[in-house]
């Protein structure tokens, strides 16, 4: 496939230059179908990146697709602020009858905003709030957002720089086998908060992904995540699960830390939860902690109606059974033999790591990925590196996808490997 | 209209206890269109607060409703990340061809988030990176956003509190008219830029509002706004204008600073923007400000492309002429006459003020604009309090009502009030 | 009298470049009696500066040099910690008879380390202990400080700039007349703490100098004192009077605040406390705002014995009766009427303020303090500028300045300013 | 020997409740005279704390009084600001022959206020305004000061919730030997660097003791400190060692890090380089590091003449030569010896550490080196603990104490040990 850079005129001079993604695939994309995305100029991509996460159903699901036009078509509340309508009944009904009953989880649901960066604010603002105090704890390399209170939890350098104001009241601690497994975990952690002479501000809360995706698809062991949740309640600190890129089935479950078979204090969820790409994000948390006042967060679009319609199709569709968390799984095993056949194959070394459909593959030679990545869209292949220097190639195809697309896609990422050597 | 309380439960049960408008407001909306909304039970409404000012064109207007259906139908990308596609193409050459050129203004475009609090935190990130300062000057009764950037520059008390942690690097001055003309604008602000021994942190921007919608409707002069456009070029500070509630036509223009004949250095634009209610945000400045570095803020659904083509076809239909202007302002005229009606009969004491279509209906009696509310809403008119003490109706009714449903709610607004007394 | 530069090499060579009273008085100073210091090179100096207020009974007053010398002679403690010595109970007894009794004062008395700053500092911890709220309101051209909590509070610039971080907590208010009597008193402080949409975090406690000193000899009014002071407990904020450059009888009465009758919540003593120049700090404090654990402050110099000795012999000496104040008033007057004097005298423009021995000439040329100071040390008289442009001539001579020695230096500055037009 | 609780009526009634060391020690001191303390009611005690490091050279030392007496006689200027005075040149003249050259050190000298605190926040203000970063790093068990800036870097947690505001900037990273040697130094601080995701604020300084005396007697390796220097080099930090306690001959050398054969950027020095317990205080650094505005950083005792000669007298007597260093090396073993006997006998656990004349004896029952130290002053001996949790025995004895002194107290240790068994 031969590549003619589009006509960029319009973004070039519009657009800031913090524009990024549209850099990296030179495309101006039209349509897009479950797997495939279609440029103006008729090329197709396979997505091996879904939205960040967004798309774990695939784009523009036909069943949620439907179910969101009838809605349109019938003027069913767009936007409806925090009133009750009967989108969001139908949408909690499902998500307390599919979600949360089955795995006898406790939640109350907060909508915060439709963005992830909301969740993430409303679950440190609840924590604080709860405890009196004002710290968190946050893991090396997560991502939690954007917005001044995530950012301040989040690892990257380059983006908390972009804060402008230093960032505090956040102090990192080693996520799992960050040392390659040659220090316990938590040594350092538990020592500091029970050394009353640390200098460690005693934290209101612990904030983690089970796997890492911004930060390079770095994955907590169960045990891991089980001794985190016994020790923040040891410490009398909430344990804030951030379950936005890897919670609504990425990892096989519907939530990332079932299989820990841990239940965190609080739980942010966003991308897929509206199954559809559309804004919308959750703050659960248990119901002891629900101590807001009336309003005391709010949000203009936390009331994103058709994303209600089109998550409670996903629910009812995808997760009223066991089936997607199975099917999840098997594709999962369908990566990891091909990541195993591409490392066993390349000379300079690599390596790579993951669980249900999430997964890195990190080169020693850093500049790698980025190189892969490049190939491999000239291939037809959307993937997108992560990690604090971009040295992992991440791959994040929708749950949807066959395992015919799957093989294709792991077939030209292989040779986009072999063809950067 | 006799009004059942409907069965609440799974929002009873499952909602947190911040859910606040559902509160005042005890129905399940099921539909809405143009200024109506109906309730399962069959009830119907006639909508004055327009989404908090996101529905500026109606509810389901049918013209964007087409636009919206036809994208999705066809199969155009949903969510895009910030990558090019062919409806932000649209949305970019519309906006240029209906906005920026006619009005003469020069700013690049930023996608920073699809709410309103994101493209205030990127706005405050891109001053004090411009600018190397900490410090954000905002004014008395600001309202900018819930997340932790936002809300340090927002007045609320009672919002501020939520945050559970100091809120810092904010100072707040008088808005205009805050101690009724008796002292000169900006006498107190431009004293402690001009000494050096203020004890001020020299501010890298101003933030403000030219109509405070959450702050009780305090409607900046034009003569004020440009003495402050003039105070922050002499004192290098950059001005950014909020217009996320007033923008889009809310006030006449389509930005509410035009009036004033200023060009601010940053523009914060959302609500509206979409024109159907769906999650969008615009951070707009100057191109010399434009120093970002690519991807150095970022956000999982800066793309949501069916939202820019609602806006494009908003833009196309409503902005290529001066049509809305004049009637917004026409409109603004009969709300005028109906509240000076009003309180010419109200005996103990209210006061209006406001411009195009956002006006504030004061009571004396603190306790009085929220009874009104209440009372409205069983008559059948969705209209809300704000004001630090929710002293004020605020009317925010669809620019594209007609005359008779703004007729129609201004009289039950007039009953509401007098049946309140 | 002419100044042969001194040899300065090893101040030169090793002393860091932040000295800076060296540079305008370009001597080396070898010994000093009452209101004289002498240099190196047989030249003697009228000091019109004491110490920035620390020494308020003159340079190594003989009253207090025989105590201080018998106190050493026979090996009386030195460095005490805060342990219980002879030393520290004869002051405490001096404190309470000649000072907190009399004036029916209730205070406890916290020794807090032996400077200014460290005093400040115990007293913004204790406050924001006591009220649980970060925020502190200081006023604009207030110096309280270097240290970080301090300095935090204090207006100049400059100073500010110097802490490397923003400083935060700190909101200034307008000092008595800052707008020339334009703006009623507190109107913008009082409207903010009103208004529960103002912004301003609510403070825990104010802090304020009844004369500022750096500032530029800005002197607050006593009816304006006791608004503030009503102020204070009208809106469940603490009052800390600073009281370390005016207090010790600076302005007459031992307490600056006497004169306006009010008790403040919490007064900062220090510089002239011990009476010889040597470093001491009190924090005093109504008992019921003793809520502190022992040892939750401290510091390794806050049992400075020797200080405890002189600052006793200072109280038994010159506090036991009302003579000091009445001199100090007498003092003042001649000093206001000789600078009237040059006032009318001067052509372009020269205004002065003061209380007590406290005060200031400032010239609407703002150079001008600087040359005056700089001719009169050239004559031999050690005056210093202040405020935030070093625009004000700053008087502070010794309380036990004969009238001879006054009037001579008076006839000096005169002198100065005259040669300087 | 029976002590009599004196009539402590005044300390109690007007003193407030902060006063600690008088507590653990009801007496009412009078006079002192090299190792020895005398109270009121004629009891002696042998001072093994000599005021938590300031009295090196014992109470009174005899050549050091003669030598302020002589000046206070004279009329030596007391108070001199930061003026040039014959005093201060005597000093620095005599710390640049006895302790800057013959050590090679290329230091600027500061005088940032006469206590501790006030020379780390100078130290602190320095290293942010050189590198331009805020964060600092300090250590487990640090303690730095009690005024914000110092307090921001100090570990106890107990004295840092005094500071009423969340403390932020500082990180804390593991002294030497914080896991028994299980963990290879600077693992996590280094590797904490050399992440860009790590979310590590970039440090502009690292602040550290060489020996931690509040933190339980905290001996860090020369090799762990020659690490650390070169560690602070290759990632562009400041390398701050606060030789409060430390310096001044506390370990041996003048200064404690001379042993590692490090050359710090700044380094803290206070507490005994007056020699006589009198406040006085240091900020060195390299000349290159000297970019302090004229009056950036003041303060009014900063220039504490008397202290400048006794420390003058002091650098003459006892740093002209190697002597102290020997002496103290040998009463050091004097030490060890009976520790290591007291520890051999010792049932339930007991262990020690030290360097030159600061050692500590731990016990693993936490509350019995309280019991110690009370038993041990009822026998007549002065002994404090230290430690989060106050669970070691910290002696401080004099550097001029003699052997029998030493012993003396010594066997007094033993048997308080022995007898709270």
């Amino acid at each position: 496939m031969t590549i003619t850079p589009p006509a960029l005129s319009v973004f070039e001079a519009l657009e800031s230059e913090v524009r990024s993604y549209c850099r990296g695939w030179p495309a101006v994309f039209d349509r897009a179908q479950g797997s495939h995305m279609y440029d103006e100029d008729g090329h197709t991509y396979l997505d091996f990146f879904a939205g960040a996460g967004s798309l774990n159903y695939g784009h523009n699901n036909p069943v949620l697709k439907r179910a969101l036009i009838d809605y349109i078509e019938r003027d069913g509340v767009t936007h409806g602020l925090d009133m009750s309508t009967t989108a969001k009944r139908a949408f909690l009904e499902s998500f307390q009858n599919n979600v949360l009953r089955p795995r006898d989880l406790p939640y109350k649901v907060m909508f915060p905003g439709p963005t992830g960066t909301n969740a993430v604010e409303s679950a440190l603002k609840l924590a604080r709030k709860v405890k009196g105090r004002e710290a968190i704890v946050s893991f090396t390399n997560a991502f939690h957002g954007m917005s001044l209170g995530s950012l301040a939890v989040t690892g990257n350098a380059f983006k908390r720089a972009g804060a402008g104001i230093p960032l505090v009241h956040g102090t990192p601690m080693p996520f799992d086998n960050y040392f390659d497994g040659t220090v316990p975990d938590f040594l350092w952690f538990e020592r500091l908060l029970e050394d009353q002479g640390s200098g460690l501000n005693k934290p209101a809360a612990v904030i983690v992904e089970t796997v890492q995706g911004e930060g390079g698809i770095n994955v907590a062991r169960p045990e891991w995540l089980r001794a985190l949740a016994e020790l923040c309640e040891r410490q009398d600190m909430l344990l804030i699960v951030d379950d936005i890129q890897m919670g609504c089935g990425r990892t096989g479950a519907f939530f990332s830390f079932e299989e820990a078979g841990i239940t965190p204090d609080i739980v942010t969820v966003s991308k897929s939860i509206s199954g559809y790409g559309l804004p919308m994000s959750l703050c659960l948390f248990k119901p002891e902690l629900d101590i807001w006042e009336p309003g005391e967060h709010n949000g203009t679009f936390r009331g994103n109606n058709p994303a209600f319609v089109t998550a409670a199709a996903t629910l009812d569709t995808y997760w009223s059974d066991g089936q997607m968390e199975k099917q999840t799984l098997a594709r999962g095993e369908q990566v990891e033999q091909a990541l195993r056949a591409i490392c066993d194959e390349e000379q300079s070394g690599a390596h790579f790591r993951g669980r249900g459909l999430v997964w890195g593959l990190e080169f020693e030679d850093k500049d790698r990925a980025t190189a892969v990545c490049r190939r491999a869209f000239e291939l037809g292949l959307l993937v997108e590196s992560s990690g604090p220097e971009s040295e992992v190639v991440k791959l994040l195809p929708a749950l949807t996808i066959s395992p015919e697309e799957l093989d294709e896609g792991l077939r030209t990422l292989a040779r986009a490997v072999r063809e950067t050597a």
